[in-house]
């Protein structure tokens, strides 16, 4: 099956751009993802094809028109998610990632200047307001390409056995664990010794702990959720263990 | 003064990509960014150019050799901020774009498969290991775009009057207000009547509860961030009030 992505956007020559070399590229080619382009300027009814408009109530930039933009989007709407890039949305997670890659698709609405009348929110509520990170883009089309090769390299067959895509930083809550390769010595550092043990058991507690450790220190956010899942569910074990069937 | 971005990537062809488009194209051109890769492919010393190998203590996919990554990254160091993407960095910041897009320029170090061999980070402590988002890419060159976008469209002259750059999200710790532009009405939705109101002081005290609701709302994170550092500063106005000179 294709997992077929299509992009609103003002620049459709940005697109796949990057995803179409590397491993993204080599999937678009094989048939794994398609990726096709709308541009709202299409929609437009006026002869300027204009696709924005100065901000009621005053204010620097433009505003993309709720007519225009929704006018696109119903062009395209099916049973796909349809996300939104502003910096005003909810951040995207490694789970929604994972859920839109396990289904047949994505629309993605691009933003640019100072984005969206608020109406297109208010009348086709099925779109979800998604932010990347909390910074501002020069528009959304960068923010897609980024999200959009976070769910192709989860498509089957995209990875191979390069990699699990389980064990990897977000996917327990906790952030990768450090890792080492050959040399053995660089620089008069060598690689912990516990990795060089053997021992599958010890190899996995060592990891762990650097993974706890390292959330701890740059992500009090992401180790805050961790603990007290990890209370819930020692306390749930307790109560399992302790309380006979009714 | 030109911002430089050097980016150290296993593919060179993915820049500038789609920041040789629009706005970032534009600046590309006039010459107010420039835009630069090294592969550390060259910096390899075998004859196979091997990057990567596999991560001691073992487990799936390949770890970037710290020995061939510092090579590629001592040929470029200068004064110049050295940011790696990689899942397990600090979360980036609007606040460190700004400071970014005030300097010089960026050096950027992407990574691919199971990311960097950590001798690098312990040897070369220059480098800032960053996060784009709590989602995991094929590589850091897609990350990497986004970052140079929202340094690029900083740069002076680059946005010109479309937009101040400082009434917008994240730049004083809440979410933008809600937009809106003509038609002033659309399908049976009609702008805020505060809005056409033409009272300055009005609007900007609407938009400002708009800003604060949506923040709450959809960023309990900023939210809590906001009201910490909002009551501080209230609390100091009233010592400041309250407290006669010594």
């Amino acid at each position: 099956m294709t997992f077929a992505a299509t992009i609103l956007t003002l620049y459709p020559e940005m697109f796949p751009g990057p995803l179409g070399t590397s491993l993204a590229g080599k999937a678009l080619t094989r048939g794994d993802w398609s990726c096709d382009t709308v541009n709202p300027r299409d929609f437009a009814s006026d002869k300027h094809r204009t696709v924005d408009d100065t901000p009621a109530g005053g204010g620097a930039g433009m505003v993309l028109k709720a007519d225009v933009m929704a006018a696109a989007l119903d062009s395209v709407a099916d049973q796909r998610p349809i996300l939104a890039m502003t910096p005003r949305g909810k951040p995207i997670t490694q789970a929604r990632i994972r859920e839109i890659a396990d289904g047949p698709g994505v629309t993605l609405i691009c933003g640019r200047f100072e984005g969206f009348d608020e109406r297109l929110f208010e009348a086709r509520p099925q779109i979800e307001q998604v932010s990347l990170a909390d910074i501002v883009l020069s528009g959304g089309e960068t923010a897609a390409i980024a999200i959009l090769d976070a769910c192709i390299r989860l498509l089957p067959g995209v990875m191979g056995a390069a990699s699990s895509g389980h064990e990897e930083s977000f996917e327990d809550g906790l952030l990768e664990y450090p890792q080492y390769t050959r040399p053995q010595e660089w620089e008069g550092r060598t690689i912990p010794e516990v990795l060089r043990s053997g021992d599958h058991a010890k190899i996995a507690a060592w990891r762990k702990s650097k993974s706890e450790e390292t959330t701890r220190l740059r992500r009090p956010d992401l180790w805050e959720r961790y603990e007290s899942v990890r209370d819930q569910s020692a306390s749930g074990a307790r109560r399992k263990n302790k309380e006979p069937d009714q």
